[in-house]
């Protein structure tokens, strides 16, 4: 079996046009039409497809085989947007991607069954594309299981009382989890499981900038509404707002900086597309201004 | 690789034995230790393991390797588990083995998690175990999408309006899928791909006599509460309600003799213990007596 294959004519665009298909010939023909309905209004609703890049770069630096690529892509995507159905239920979001999200226009049954229907695809998608499938197939689970214990950690941590190691780990299991994913099922099918651990980290400690970030910007208003953010959680050991998040800006670029070595690590220049989008986030954060985040 | 091994220290009850510690294995270790005791106190809760006994008793039949028999096993009760909590987060079943249901003795999000845990942990169960596996994943979730989309058929069809058909696709779907998986899953290991026919017939069968028989004795309730029942289907095409109760039973038996049938055309007698299920489920409609379910 040929694993890596060189094909010039891949490029980013027609891989991702290719991950969209795959990602409902993963889902298969459904029996109850309107659940169709339901993941189709979630999926076209747009998204980055952040992972799936993520996953399709890495594969084309290692020159993984077309349809391998595409599967893993579409892996990622379904196993993301399934945790986003089941996330904007289990949080009451209303909102996604500016649309009313699926459970609302829908209703909580539909959007519960859609999102556990993806889930199930996800494992579909990579069930029979490589020899490593097998192996594919276990790591999917790994990280299925560290994103709900994420998730679990979110919802059971009282916003007064969640410190920073707790706030660490829910951030790498949320968000790190299916960052890391997309690096890692490529190790996987590239036979490179050595490089399995720099994923893992380059991953979580993106996750984490990521996760400030976001909560520098919504600092205000996750305040007004007693939600967990960083800013907070350090204002809680004695510190004053703008120690505070000089202390969280600090934190997000140390482990930006653990993100892009990590990434670097990856074999063949696998990391790249990681390492730009970790270029991007530091700019980000460079040039917000505490003071204007805090007035927001 | 041994596909199949005979072993004759192997009997049941230790093979379920080892089923309930294979099951937690293959949902490993969280980093959320609360989940865990969610899906403790659900899978601990009982239940006949009917689908474990049913993958076991096949597969020692075709004399599968102890360690593949336990992980089939163990993928049906993960699975039939995860449908069974978030089941009733969806019915807004209160009551579930005669303890209060996970989702009302714990929260709707941890339930919600537990489930789509096991879930993840089905495929995890056979991923590695065989030379199937990939066969067995790609088969996992073909009939996970048929289960879910009985789901789907059940909660958006009113009681008032479903007709025969649908009802019959319901109960296939929700109920027959899991049914029939044991079977499937062991005749996939056993590298007996031309009795798989066999086995969905046998499974989808059985379930429509099974929810038949079921809404014989719920009847006065259900339809006190406007519930779905195959008596009240059958009455709204013009039928008496005596002649509904025969109907519906001639129906449970045609399906049963069905179930018989085609569980007998299994290789190696491997369906005999779905035939014993049979014939209990067939003495229990024979022994009741339409007037006195209708008087309940």
């Amino acid at each position: 079996m040929t694993i890596r294959k060189t094909d010039s004519s891949q490029n980013i665009e027609s891989l991702l046009q290719a991950t969209e298909l795959f990602m409902f010939q993963a889902i298969g023909q459904t029996k109850a039409k309107n659940i169709t309905v339901v993941m189709r209004y979630h999926i076209e609703s747009g998204g980055a497809r952040v992972r799936a890049r993520l996953a399709l770069n890495a594969g084309l630096a290692l020159n993984l085989e077309k349809k391998i690529n595409v599967s893993l892509s579409a892996c990622c995507e379904l196993i993301h947007n399934a945790s986003l159905l089941h996330d904007d239920i289990q949080d009451g979001d209303e909102m996604r991607r500016g649309r009313m999200a699926a459970w609302l226009k829908f209703d909580i049954n539909s959007a519960m069954c859609a999102g556990t229907l993806m889930l199930s695809a996800a494992y579909n998608a990579v069930s029979q594309v490589t020899v490593y499938s097998p192996q594919l197939i276990a790591h999917l689970h790994q990280r299925t299981s560290d994103l709900i214990s994420g998730q679990i950690i979110d919802f059971t941590s009282l916003a007064s009382v969640i410190d920073v190691k707790t706030y660490l780990d829910m951030a790498k299991g949320k968000t790190g989890s299916l960052l890391a994913l997309p690096l890692e099922l490529v190790m996987i099918s590239a036979n490179e499981p050595t490089a399995l651990p720099f994923a893992k980290v380059a991953g979580e400690s993106f996750a984490v900038a990521y996760q400030i970030a976001d909560d520098m910007s919504d600092l205000q208003a996750d305040l007004a509404n007693s939600r967990t953010n960083i800013v907070g959680i350090l204002e809680n050991t004695g510190v004053t707002r703008p120690e505070a998040l000089s202390q969280a800006k600090l934190l997000a670029k140390e482990n930006l900086k653990f993100a892009t070595e990590y990434a670097a690590k990856l074999p063949a220049n696998s990391g790249a597309y990681f390492i730009k989008l970790c270029e991007a986030l530091k700019e980000k954060i460079d040039t917000s201004q505490p003071s204007s985040i805090e007035n927001v």
